[in-house]
């Protein structure tokens, strides 16, 4: 696969590159949050935010005042960046120790989601955090609806930069004394914890199950 | 505390907001990974990286051909983000669906470190991975050290974003029949892995033993 442009071209350890618009996605469903980087007053802002992707686009939502979604509305440019750590990469050399990681990085501009897939867009961040409650919770007012901006990027300009497996120790370090190896991170998911004003006859929903220890 | 500049004050969720430095430098001391953005050609790009901070200062290192590294150590202006995820906020509304989290923003431009702390530096990047694996790998290489830069950003014009607790439901919604609460989310440290071509004489050192299952 080659890359979609100069600036989606991974220019350092350019062995790890993949343009693979598949195994992008696989990587982009792995992850709910993301960093978006935008240029203001020519200078660079960055805001963490939830995400979710379809087929064709990554969608983004927020206060409707918010800098980065007017922004985004108005066809700004972004980059945005979705990283996963799998591990520590421990090798015999500082030079070559490392992490063990998946990183996307989309490039284009911003567009505002206006028409009827605003509602469902607002439904499909709540079952990004957890498929099925979508369905439970209550209809939107329409002053939420109001206040809250969707904006979405084409899964286009985009590349992924991926490491796994054991350190690359140079071939004269590998009769070292030195213990080398990977240390896994991943991120894990806990039992849910009850609201302390959670009425006492509500118990855990069938779509919660899945998150009990 | 007051907010150190315009640009680094919250505007969203403005109650979210801490300026407290030994707030910020907690969540800074959680983290490994942050994001930096700069501007090239008047576009933003975005990059995650490794980094590590002492008092003073958080550190990134890199290939010296590298345009964010070569960026930061003009003096270049950048924004760094850290986040940390601790929970999905499940409430009984799509809109008051959100994350606990941690983040932190820094604004300022980089400068380069070139003088006997190079060295040093090198040394902590390997110690922010494995606390002790910094005293147990081989001596750099010149070639080595004259391959990584390390730039650094002044830790002053910052701010931290926190979300924690149940979920911030409205009143009228708090008598329906929807399941409400928080789903912890952590980062989790699993065993070492050896390395396939490790030696078989060579057991896990003492300062990997607390990564042991």
């Amino acid at each position: 696969m080659q890359p979609p442009s100069t600036r989606a071209t991974v220019k350092r350890n350019a062995k790890r590159a993949q343009y693979d618009a598949g195994v992008i996605k696989d990587i982009l469903a792995a992850q709910q949050i993301c960093h978006v980087a935008f240029v203001e007053h020519g200078e660079p802002r960055l805001i963490p935010t939830l995400y979710y992707c379809d087929d064709e686009y990554l969608y983004l939502h927020g206060n409707r005042q918010s800098a980065l979604l007017k922004h985004m509305a108005a066809g700004g440019e972004v980059c945005i960046s979705v990283m996963l750590v799998d591990g520590y990469v421990i090798a015999r050399s500082g030079f070559n120790c490392s992490m063990n990681y998946r990183s996307v990085s989309i490039f284009g501009k911003g567009e505002a989601v206006t028409d009827e897939s605003h509602r469902e867009a607002l439904d499909q961040f709540v079952a990004v955090l957890v498929p099925g409650h979508e369905q439970a919770v209550r209809e939107p007012t329409a002053q939420e609806l109001a206040a809250t901006a969707v904006v979405r990027i084409r899964l286009a300009e985009m590349a992924a930069k991926v490491r796994d497996g054991d350190p690359g120790d140079d071939e004269q370090d590998k009769a070292s004394d030195v213990w080398a190896g990977v240390i896994p991170v991943s991120l894990q998911v806990g039992e849910p914890q009850p609201s302390a004003d959670l009425r006492a006859d509500i118990a855990l929903p069938e779509y919660l199950q899945r998150f009990k220890g």
